[in-house]
């Protein structure tokens, strides 16, 4: 690891929240073999990050990274800093690839996840309502999700799925080595899998690409590095 | 306008949808000065990308660009490419503004868009309802907004303050020129100040932000290609 140290003053520090979007951060800098450390945080009763996290981050979301005074939030924009700052080359699309990469690694949370995110706000509310409104609301949100969310996610379920079909085993930019788009792809495609099949299937190609990011030694010790993280 | 002309057989036709995140594409490209088209797409009754728009992208949500055989869809990968491809130089962030450029590019639609796009469903939804049921889903509904999203919202709104304040008529990467960041920081900000502010409230330097936006000669010049648009 020493090979790759920047410089011993920049320890990376990633805020981690259990089963989140920051593990991908974790996979991806075990993936540049950098320094970093963990500063582990818990959802709350209410699983949401613990307002704490807003000594860190104006927003008190997860990921936010430290590296020297920089504090940076936004999945999107850590994955690019990291591999900008850290990759050496490695972990960038080529150049076939390019549109690919920057079409998924922006759309992994500007489009995907905005839906998935939905999905488990609409199923977890009416779970809360009071007792006598449940049945009405259960009846109103299940509804939306029938109607609006699960066609459009099987439209992104065949374009993700068409998309990996044209380059079998290998990932998003098209090649054989993970580019930022993967980085970004992960979480939303986990989580889908992990608890939202029943409202849009997720395809084969889909799954491949999950074992196959799984199965990567930075990806493992990524998660043990983790902790807790339940889509994977 | 033939001076930034790339190549005649490569003219970029942008799938332009009313009252959408297409405007900001329409603004970037009179700024890039490269010749397009626009091909103007009408909300349905619904208020949604009518259902042909598939035939272009297969999510059929807009903007998409076509730019010769390529078509690109997602507001940040298209706001990415078109600076990188036609921007010559221009557009692109100081070494300085680069970290806040790749944030706010990334945070505009990964963060921001969501809450407002939930206050906008979640208003939305029980008028449409049957009639008896209405005022549960409403109260149901308004108490979402007010305990889950305006909170997040406040913070939204605060943090973009305080980063418009540092460097006052600047724009979002700290320069006196526009970059990717600003591009896709439009169309959130827009949306906010003109349909959301009774949730959370938008700051002077935000508000500054979108006059200053709104005077340039190229963003006057996407309104009046664009057509309607409620929000400018």
């Amino acid at each position: 690891m020493a090979e790759h140290t920047v410089s011993p003053s920049s320890t990376i520090v990633v805020h981690h929240l259990n089963d989140s979007r920051s593990q991908r951060i974790l996979w991806l800098l075990e993936e540049l073999e950098v320094p970093y450390e963990i500063k582990k945080w818990e959802r709350t009763a209410e699983k949401v990050a613990p307002a704490e996290l807003k000594k860190i981050h104006p927003l008190g979301t997860s990921p936010v990274i430290q590296d020297g005074d920089l504090v940076l939030a936004e999945s999107g924009a850590i994955v690019e800093y990291l591999i900008t700052k850290y990759g050496k080359g490695r972990f960038s699309p080529s150049e076939a690839g390019w549109v690919d990469n920057l079409y998924y690694s922006h759309y992994a949370e500007g489009t995907l996840m905005p839906h998935l995110v939905n999905v488990l706000i609409f199923t977890i509310i009416p779970d809360r309502a009071p007792l006598l409104v449940r049945p009405i609301l259960r009846m109103a949100f299940n509804t939306l999700i029938s109607q609006m969310i699960a066609p459009r996610l099987k439209l992104n379920s065949k374009m993700i799925e068409d998309h990996l079909a044209k380059n079998p085993g290998r990932f998003f930019a098209g090649g054989e080595n993970v580019t930022s788009a993967d980085f970004q792809m992960v979480f939303p495609l986990e989580a889908w899998l992990t608890s939202t099949t029943g409202v849009a299937p997720v395809g084969e190609h889909t799954r491949k690409f999950l074992e196959i990011v799984h199965a990567r030694p930075a990806y493992q010790r990524a998660l043990e590095k983790g902790g807790e993280y339940n889509y994977a």
